[in-house]
């Protein structure tokens, strides 16, 4: 099962907005198929796995990180090809929340007469599928939270000169995290002040994660990198209503979805920012910032992981801070995170947190 | 050697303001002394190994984490004593850079026909010393600066809520450190603010650091934990010229030490605060903050060793920054350091940074 889960997560970021599952056949003690769930999320990994099996998929055991799908959908149900293909018993991680599943799977397999198994390594199963349940359960992609500052919480020098504050080692690293995103999120201010391109680069990735820019009023510059690629990897702006009408003529003539989403004091909602996203089938978000695209989500208790990437170097109180404005008064109020790991990379210390629940 | 150093790290912070060495006899393989200075810096460790040792000292080799002192001080010198003893062999760590020893130490051992080597694991020695060196060369002890922040590098919210940031380990962690430094310092809004008692709490420690708080106008509440217990555990003011003569008078009473020290801009100047404290022999100074206090210090690079505890949770914008202005433009002018360590602790993730040579 820790293989399946292990193939089961090579497909983060590629296959949304299905989930991304790993199967692993195994025949007398020795693994006759292997897959997972290809980029666009078809074939899935069952299928793959049985393809690779052939004949000896009959009588084998299947483990699958995540209850077999049983309704037809643009491909057969999964269940019914590990029926067909004889296959004695299946191990599964975690069942599916997905209403056109949850649990028809396991019972179409029993009903069959195959041994069903469920609940192994379910934890790690949960904390991998995390996206694509919630954007089931809550209509809202996983949200990670990256933020690379100076060991004070700095992303800039008052002045705006931000770069390089973590190392090279670190980018690197933020890039193959990227890469098992579904998209890389950043808001207006860090579009326009950074000019970043968003994208996974020197990983020989295929597939580029979605850009996704939080904008109001869609002030983004049309001559920088994310115009420049907009019509080669996908780029959504999120705007707030009624935005300029020649802007968004532009942006869509670059190639760019625009996508409208709701205020709340003024600002774009983060709450309806996420079920925007997740309508448009992402289970899966790396937000990389700037400071109050960060606070709002933060303040939203809508960041599920938060990843530091601390350096050695004080910028002092005028620097720009990693975090904007949250309003509170007490520490109680505070969102709160529990440690999952912390690293060295390069010459940066990584420290990454789950959303502590309440 | 190893033994011998980790020995000398046993009497950090209670043997000011000498060195804190170690030392370990050994005789055909078998180990028949060790010895580490002892609290207030007497008997050296060479003594104590040799006492342990008795006759079997005769023909033994001796490692020293420093050069056998060769002065008469209020002892008379190691070297003298090792002779007399009769050892064969002297395996030093690093040569003394008091002018008072500086290898006269070694030259003592030579003339009397004992074999010398020396710079056996130097850099450790280096490191350990650090705080013995830099007073000695600069007349300044060895600072380290530690900071407990939110996430976002805060310390505290807006309306001053900061109990508690960071868990009970981490606080744990910090009485240790605490414990291996001649002196914990805070500016004099920490102290108004958080009333700390600044003393090592439940690790039975027999000696406890001096207190010093940075206070330019001697405003440090006088019924405050400082003062209550300024007459059993040493508390030192750090003031700036002509500070108000009855509060001068109050501390004086209450058994405090006041130390005056030059302006730099309306500020304590902290090359000469720290200087001052070297003067009154001082090898090693563990500052836990305020904002200001950390500033000065590392805006002058005065910083020997960072600690960060970073807790899992978000303060944001209006939260109390860790570290004060530094008035820099460019991030090439911020002081930057290189990462020692990383460790969980708790709930919280310390790291620990060494300033970085220019």
């Amino acid at each position: 099962m820790a293989l399946a889960l292990a193939l089961g997560r090579r497909g983060q970021g590629t296959c949304w907005p299905n989930p991304s599952v790993g199967c692993v056949l195994v025949q007398d003690g020795r693994i006759v198929g292997r897959g997972w769930t290809q980029p666009g999320g078809r074939p899935h990994a069952e299928t793959e796995a049985l393809r690779q099996a052939g004949s000896q998929a009959r009588g084998a055991t299947a483990y699958v990180s995540l209850e077999p799908c049983a309704h037809h959908g643009q491909t057969p149900p999964c269940a019914q090809a590990l029926i067909e293909a004889g296959v004695a018993r299946v191990v599964s991680a975690i069942e599916d929340s997905d209403p056109r599943v949850a649990g028809q799977g396991f019972a179409m397999l029993r009903e069959a007469g195959i041994d069903v198994t469920t609940g192994v390594l379910a934890d790690q199963a949960a904390r991998d599928h995390a996206g694509f349940f919630l954007k089931t359960e809550q209509g809202r992609p996983f949200v990670t939270l990256k933020l690379a500052s100076s060991f004070d919480g700095r992303i800039a020098t008052e002045s705006g000169h931000s770069q390089w504050i973590t190392g090279q080692t670190s980018r690197r690293a933020v890039h193959a995290m990227r890469a098992t995103h579904d998209a890389v999120m950043v808001g207006a201010g860090t579009a326009r002040v950074d000019d970043p391109s968003l994208t996974v680069r020197d990983l020989g990735i295929e597939r580029q994660p979605v850009r996704v820019v939080v904008s109001r009023h869609l002030d983004i510059p049309l001559m920088g990198q994310l115009a420049r690629t907009a019509s080669k990897i996908p780029v959504w702006l999120c705007h707030g209503p009624s935005p300029d009408a020649e802007r968004a003529k532009a942006w869509e003539g670059l190639g760019a979805r625009l996508i409208p989403c709701a205020l709340r004091d003024h600002h774009i909602d983060a709450a309806d920012l996420l079920l925007q996203l997740g309508q448009e089938g992402l289970t899966r978000v790396f937000c990389e910032g700037g400071s109050s695209l960060a606070a709002s989500l933060l303040a939203d208790e809508l960041v599920d992981e938060l990843i530091g990437f601390s350096a050695g170097l004080a910028i002092g109180a005028e620097g720009l801070p990693a975090i904007g404005g949250l309003g509170m008064d007490r520490l109680d109020e505070a969102p709160r995170f529990e440690l999952l790991e912390t690293r060295i990379i390069g010459q940066d210390v990584m420290h990454r947190w789950a959303r502590a629940l309440r």
